[in-house]
C-alpha cells in the first residue's frame, strides 16, 4: 500500500528504479551471510520472482541480527537498486536500512528443500508460499479474470445462479444435503418421516450441481450471458481429477445453435491461453520447466490451429479401427471412458477435440434431439493430458418434444414448471456448455492433481482449513 | 453470435449502420398495427432499450401473421436503419422481412402493465424481460466486472475460498449444516450420538459464513489478494436487507493498517459507482427516473467528496448530543443498530461514514487491540439508504495477545492452528474488509429490497427455482 515499492514494479519499471532508493516488506526466503556481508533472498508477493538484498556490516547497524533473520521472517528493506547486467539476476537491492518486522519461528515447515505435493497439502495455509503454488494460484487469478473479460467485453452477463438448491438440476448425481434441523432430535410428521416443512427453507434442499437451468432463463432475456461459481458433487471417488467443490463456468447463449457454442468455447480456451502466457510469463516459465516440460509449446500449438470437430458415431469408428485394446471395450453407445477420450485427443488428433452427437441415452434430458431420433446435439471438448474439460449442447426448445424426452426418463414435468415456461414463451434455440474452472488450469499449468489446483481442496473425508 | 446485429451495436455504433440493412434477432414486447402498417418494440437483451420495428403491408409477405405476434414472441428482422431525428427514439428500422423463430403463449404473464415487486418475484424466471430487472441485473453483472478489475488492475490474487467448512469463521452467526447422511437412518456411535465419522467429510461440516480466515492466509504469501464467493447465514431474519444466500468480496492485505484499509475501500466504492455511471448510462436513468429520484446526484457527489472517517466513541457523543430519540438507547458500549448508522450517515454527515474503534467486546476475535486495551481496530462503512455496507478491521497480529483474547471468548486455539501458525511464521500487520455484494448493488440502483437485486433469492422458508 502507498509507499512501499513492490517487486513487481521492479522487474516490470526496472529502468525507471534503476539506481534509485527504493523501500521494499516483504518475507525472507532464503538468508546466507559471511561475517562482512549477506545476501537475502527476499519476497514480497507481488511477483513470482524474488530480490536479491545485499547487506553489508559497514552499511547497516543491525548485521548480526539480520543475518540471523530466519526464513520467512519479514523485513522492510530500504536501498538503493542496483542493475547487474554480469549476474544470472537482472538486479540487486543494496541495503541501507533493515528493519525486521516480523520473525519466525525455527519450526517453520517450508524450509529450503524440496517438499513432495503431498505434504504441502497438509499444510495448504502455507503453500501459496512456496514457488510452485505461488505459480498456480496467482495463474488462477489470472485464469479467473481473463474468463470474466472475454465475456465482459462481449457484453455477456454474469448471473449467480443459487447455491442452494431445490431440485437436482441434471437428474443425476449425488448431492450435498443442507438443513439445520437438529440431527439429534429430527421433527417428524403424522406419517412418521421427517417434517421438512419445519427446515429452514421449507423444504428439502441441496448444494447446486449445476447453475445451467437457471442461467437459461436468463439467456431468454439478456441472450448472453454465463455464470461462474461453485458447485458441488458428493461422489465418494478419490481420483485426481476429481473434488467435492470445484469451481465451473457456464455461459448460455439464445439464438446460438451447436456449431456456434462450439465456436465460443475455442474462442475462449484461446482466449485463456493467450492471456496467460502474456500476463504470466515467468510463473508459465517455471511450469515448462519444472512441472511439465514441453507446455509452452503445447499450448502455443493449440492457440494458433482449430480444434478437431468430430461426431460420436465417426469418433467410435475411429477407435474400433485403432486396433487398440482398451480396458472398456468399445462400441456405438458406450459412455466413453477416460481412457477413450484420451487415446482420441492425443493419439488420434494429437490436439483438442470437439466430439458431438452423442447417443441420447447417454446424455441428459435438456440436450436437444437430432433429426436421427437417436442423437443428441452435443458437445465435448478433450483435451490432451486431461479429457473432457467441456460439456455442452444446444438446448431442446420444442416444448413437445422436451416433455416426451422427460417422460421417458421418468421426470416430472411439474417440478420443472418454470424451465418449461421457456419453451412456451419466446423459446428460441440457445445452447451452452460448461467449463470445469480445475480441469483448465490444471490444463495450463500441467499440474496434474486437482488437489494442487484448490486453494483448499475439498474430497472425501477431507475438509480441513 | 456471428452474423446477427445486436441492438447494443446500433445503439452506440448509430452512424456505422444508419441507412444501412440489419438483421436482428429478439422478443417482441409491444406490437401494435392497423391494416396497412404496424410497430413492434424489439428486445434482444443485449442493451437496456428497444429498438422499433416498423412493418408494412405492400413490404413483407406475412403482415397478418406478424401483426397477431404476441408479446414475448421471438423474430428474426431483416431491415433497414433509419435515423429518425424528429421523433423521441433516434431510429426505427424498417423491415424487409419478418420471420417468427418463436411463438409465445397468451397467458404471458409478462404484460404490458406495471406488475408489482412482489408478484415479479413469484416469476423470477421471467422478471429479467422487464425493465426494471433487466437494469438491476445488468448492472449486477457490471459492477462484479468493476470490482474485479479494480484489484486485479493492482496486481490483487483473487482466491477461491472454500464454501464447505468445517469451522464457524466468525465465531458467530447460525450455519446451515451440510450432510450426505441419511436422516431416515443416521448412523450412531457407541455413545448413542451422530457417528459424523461416516458422513461424507469424515465430521460435521457447514456452509461458509466467510473466506476471511482462509484469505488471510493467501495474504501472506501474495500480500494483496481477494475473495469474492457466496456465503450463508441461516438467520431466521425476514428483512429487506438479509439473504441467506449472498456474495461477498473480502479483499485482505498485508503491511496494511487501519488508514491503509479504509483508502482501498474508499476507492473501490468510488471505482464501483464510477463504473457503472460510465458503462450503464441507460440503466442508470432508469433508476433515477422511477426508482430512486435524485439517485445520479447522491452518486455523483459520493465520488467527488472524501468519506467521514470518525471513531466509535466520537459517534456516541454525536448521537447523544443529536437530542435525537431512538428506540434504542445510546450509550458507549452498546453495538449501533440500523437506526444509528442511518442516524449517523444520513442526518449527521450526509455522505458516507467510516465508524472506527469499536469496544472491543462488540467485535470479532481476530480484530487488532488499541493501546488503550478497550477498543479494537474496526472499521464499518456506513451510507445514505442502506446503512453497513463494509466491516473491516486490521487483524490482531500478534501471537499471544490474540491467544489471551480467544481465550477471553472461549475458543480453541486448537480448533485455529493453521490460523495461529500465520502469527508465528512472519506475521505481519494485516487488514482487510468485508463488502456486502448485494448491499452496494442496492446502493447504486436505490432498490431497497435485497430479494430484488438476487437472480433467485434464498430467504427464510424460500428456495424457489
Amino acid at each position: 500500500m502507498g509507499k512501499d515499492t513492490t517487486i513487481r514494479e521492479l522487474y516490470r519499471e526496472t529502468e525507471t528504479y534503476a539506481g534509485q532508493e527504493v523501500t521494499l516488506r516483504g518475507w525472507v526466503r532464503t538468508n546466507r551471510s559471511s561475517n562482512k556481508f549477506g545476501f537475502i533472498e527476499l519476497n514480497d508477493g507481488s511477483f513470482f520472482k524474488s530480490v536479491q538484498v545485499v547487506y553489508e556490516q559497514d552499511m547497516i547497524n543491525n548485521f548480526d541480527a539480520i543475518a540471523k533473520a530466519p526464513i520467512a521472517a519479514a523485513l522492510m528493506v530500504r536501498g538503493t537498486l542496483v542493475l547487474t547486467p554480469e549476474a544470472k539476476q537482472p538486479f540487486e537491492l543494496k541495503a541501507a536500512e533493515v528493519v525486521i518486522e516480523a520473525g519466525s519461528e525455527a519450526d517453520y515447515p517450508l524450509q529450503k528443500k524440496r517438499h513432495s505435493l503431498e505434504f504441502l497439502r497438509e499444510i495448504a495455509h502455507l503453500r501459496p508460499r512456496s514457488n510452485t503454488f505461488s505459480a498456480v494460484f496467482r495463474v488462477r487469478s489470472l485464469v479467473a479474470y481473463a474468463i470474466h473479460q472475454f465475456f465482459q467485453d462481449q457484453h455477456f452477463v454474469y448471473v449467480h445462479t443459487p447455491i442452494v438448491t431445490g431440485s437436482d438440476a441434471e437428474g443425476a448425481g449425488e448431492m450435498f444435503h443442507i438443513t439445520t434441523l437438529d440431527l439429534e432430535n429430527l421433527p417428524k410428521g403424522e406419517d412418521g418421516n421427517i417434517d421438512y416443512s419445519q427446515d429452514f427453507f421449507g423444504k428439502e434442499t441441496s448444494l447446486t450441481v449445476s447453475g445451467q437451468l437457471e442461467a437459461e432463463t436468463f439467456a431468454m432475456a439478456f441472450r448472453n450471458v454465463y455464470t461462474f461459481g461453485p458447485t458441488f458433487r458428493a461422489e465418494n471417488s478419490n481420483t485426481a481429477r476429481h473434488a467435492s467443490e470445484f469451481w465451473m463456468i457456464e455461459p448460455e447463449v439464445a439464438f446460438a445453435d451447436l456449431a456456434d457454442n462450439m465456436d465460443l468455447a475455442e474462442d475462449m480456451i484461446k482466449y485463456i491461453i493467450n492471456y496467460v502466457l502474456e500476463h504470466a510469463p515467468e510463473e508459465m516459465e517455471f511450469f515448462n520447466s519444472f512441472v511439465d516440460k514441453g507446455l509452452i509449446d503445447r499450448l502455443n500449438n493449440i492457440v494458433s490451429n482449430d480444434f478437431v470437430r468430430v461426431t460420436y458415431t465417426e469418433a467410435v469408428d475411429l477407435l474400433l479401427k485403432s486396433g487398440k485394446e482398451f480396458q472398456y471395450p468399445v462400441q456405438w453407445g458406450i459412455d466413453l471412458q477416460t481412457e477413450h477420450e484420451r487415446y482420441i485427443t492425443e493419439e488420434i488428433f494429437k490436439k483438442p477435440v470437439f466430439v458431438t452427437d452423442y447417443p441420447k441415452d447417454i446424455k441428459a434430458f435438456y440436450m436437444r434431439i437430432n433429426d436421427d431420433g437417436k442423437t443428441v446435439a452435443a458437445c465435448d471438448l478433450l483435451v490432451p493430458g486431461v479429457g473432457e474439460i467441456i460439456g455442452g449442447s444446444q438446448r431442446e426448445e420444442r416444448y413437445d418434444v422436451l416433455c416426451a424426452r422427460m417422460k421417458e426418463m421418468n421426470l416430472d414435468e411439474a417440478d420443472y414448471w418454470w424451465y418449461m415456461d421457456l419453451r412456451k414463451y419466446g423459446g428460441v434455440k440457445h445452447a451452452g456448455y460448461g467449463l470445469g474452472f480445475e480441469r483448465i488450469i490444471m490444463y495450463v499449468t500441467g499440474m496434474s492433481n486437482i488437489r494442487d489446483v484448490l486453494p483448499f481442496p475439498r474430497t472425501p473425508k477431507t475438509a480441513e482449513f
